[in-house]
């Protein structure tokens, strides 16, 4: 779920090769230029002052969402319920932080189901999770719904747009702050955002948040750290406002425009030809292929995975082209 | 605590700008490399089959190691036990995992104290923590005598050697899997390494502690994840292979010798100028420079950051040369 790099960001990523966010009364440039960063996916993300850093990724950024959420919550027996289309990140966040974590399954559609939530949170329930782009299916959950919910049972609502989030803005869902009562939300300008590698972002509404995250740093010039990491990626950062600065908006909108309809065109095509395919509202097409197909193709070096239900998934990113979609149906034609 | 890095790491850092060592079987080339990483890593620490990874940081190694620990463990009340030099990341790591942590008050020369660790190691104890190569004062704690109070007490040992990890194999320490029954250590490329950030590392002696971390990863076309971050950086894996394969171990000798040589001389001026000077052992010198003096070098630009007891902490990392020391000297004389 990578790219290539925008090239403005590829060439800011390289100036700031040897910088460090971690450590920002040293790193000073990288540090306004993070402040620049969480400005810019505010803008993206409906926020007006909006709190939060530059993570190594989605998983970081997720942690960080349900370790705020447990360390703010009263309860000694915090639980976080999730659908159970969420990425394998809160499954690893949950067993580092020691959270409990009740997965629901989702509707036909594949998105989260707003009674199915409802009848899993309980007193203990410190966060709703949603997902604004699902890994599998690129599929939106009812996040007005969902936050309704957290907030009736006094838990937090975050929403994992690490994939989508560049794309969701130039679609009719509802995802953002402007949206729903979202309380964190998961943003990386590393995927859709076409930054380099690692360039994820953790955006909160309030600045405590921030504070439930912070530790005590003896030996910077600076009074705390919130980052789930230490040393940080200064590429990452000066990568990503490279990127948003060239891209927002009208350069994510048409690319988003594009891919969309590729997917769909591809969609089409795959469908077609006989295989069940789950319609595409994302750039990103799952499609049930044989087993053997599947596995010619990656060994044909086609970067196709499959979803737990076994389909094989195939990710629009912005790098992706009609002649390259075209040449992957060739090689289905000719294998199977 | 990062440097500039070297240029075959540099360059070959751009050229992974967008690879993601998390989805080894997407991105074979960094995987592969990713593998050669944790080789040469083996090389510097004398385990010669290494396991581990290629982490953002020393904080990211230090939440696994210290989580590896706990999830072997069989105690509902894990504790963990480090001196009070042990970096501030262990803080971090314990506020993130749930679990205790008890700081040992160091000795006179800011090293671990074997008879206090012996005394705060209980039945819950899950892992005793040493440093090899203080943030503070580049000490070296007493490894072999506290990896026998661990494993007496049935606790693992691991040996946070981040910034010193480069150095140390040039030096008389104790302090690699050789020299003690280390489990697992923190060694950061991106510091001492020459590697561009980040590029952290964890290390461990049997493969059970990798098991112990990982997480299944639908969707991916690997079984399981034992990172802690999920995407991660190329451009540093890559880079840390490039700066290994040219310094290992010529150049990093060169460059220690020669920083080490360095510090002992800026150590001498300092100390005629009658500061208060803690004598260098690694390429760090801590010095007592009046509160004024220390804030006007700050000003003037100087990237001197402060102990816990005030001191000004100078590290010598592989860009500060002779000149750029008598620089400083010639500010501390102008200001004084």
């Amino acid at each position: 779920m990578c790219t290539r790099p925008h090239p403005a960001a590829r060439k800011a990523a390289e100036r700031f090769l040897a910088a460090n966010p971690g450590d920002p009364a040293t790193y000073g440039t990288v540090a306004e230029l993070e402040a620049r960063a969480v400005s810019l996916l505010g803008q993206v993300t409906e926020l007006p002052s909006p709190n939060g850093y530059v993570t190594s990724g989605g998983t970081e950024a997720n942690i960080q969402a349900i370790r705020a959420a447990r360390n703010l919550a009263e309860t000694d027996n915090p639980q976080v319920v999730a659908p159970e289309s969420a990425h394998f990140s809160v499954q690893k966040a949950t067993n580092v932080l020691g959270v409990d974590v009740e997965f629901v399954p989702t509707d036909d559609d594949d998105r989260a189901d707003p009674d199915a939530t409802r009848a899993a949170v309980c007193e203990d329930t410190v966060l709703v999770i949603a997902v604004a782009g699902t890994t599998e299916y690129g599929r939106v959950d009812p996040i007005p719904a969902l936050g309704e919910i957290a907030h009736t049972a006094g838990a937090r609502l975050h929403v994992d747009a690490a994939w989508g989030g560049f794309a969701l803005p130039f679609t009719g869902h509802d995802w953002s702050f402007a949206d729903a009562p979202v309380d964190t939300m998961t943003i990386d300008p590393h995927k859709l955002g076409q930054a380099p590698v690692p360039a994820g972002g953790l955006l909160t509404r309030d600045a405590e948040t921030m504070d439930a995250l912070a530790v005590d740093t003896p030996y910077l010039e600076t009074r705390s750290q919130a980052s789930l990491t230490g040393t940080r990626s200064g590429a990452g950062v000066a990568g990503a406002v490279a990127a948003m600065e060239a891209l927002w908006p009208a350069g994510y909108r048409e690319e988003t425009e594009r891919v969309l309809a590729e997917a769909r065109w591809f969609a089409g095509e795959l469908d077609a030809r006989g295989y069940d395919v789950v319609a595409p509202e994302l750039p990103l097409v799952a499609v049930d292929l044989p087993e053997r197909l599947f596995d010619a193709l990656r060994e044909e070096g086609w970067r196709v995975s499959r979803t737990r239900r076994g389909e094989a998934r195939v990710v629009l990113m912005p790098h992706v082209t009609r002649e390259t979609l075209r040449a992957f149906l060739d090689d289905c034609d000719r294998i199977a």
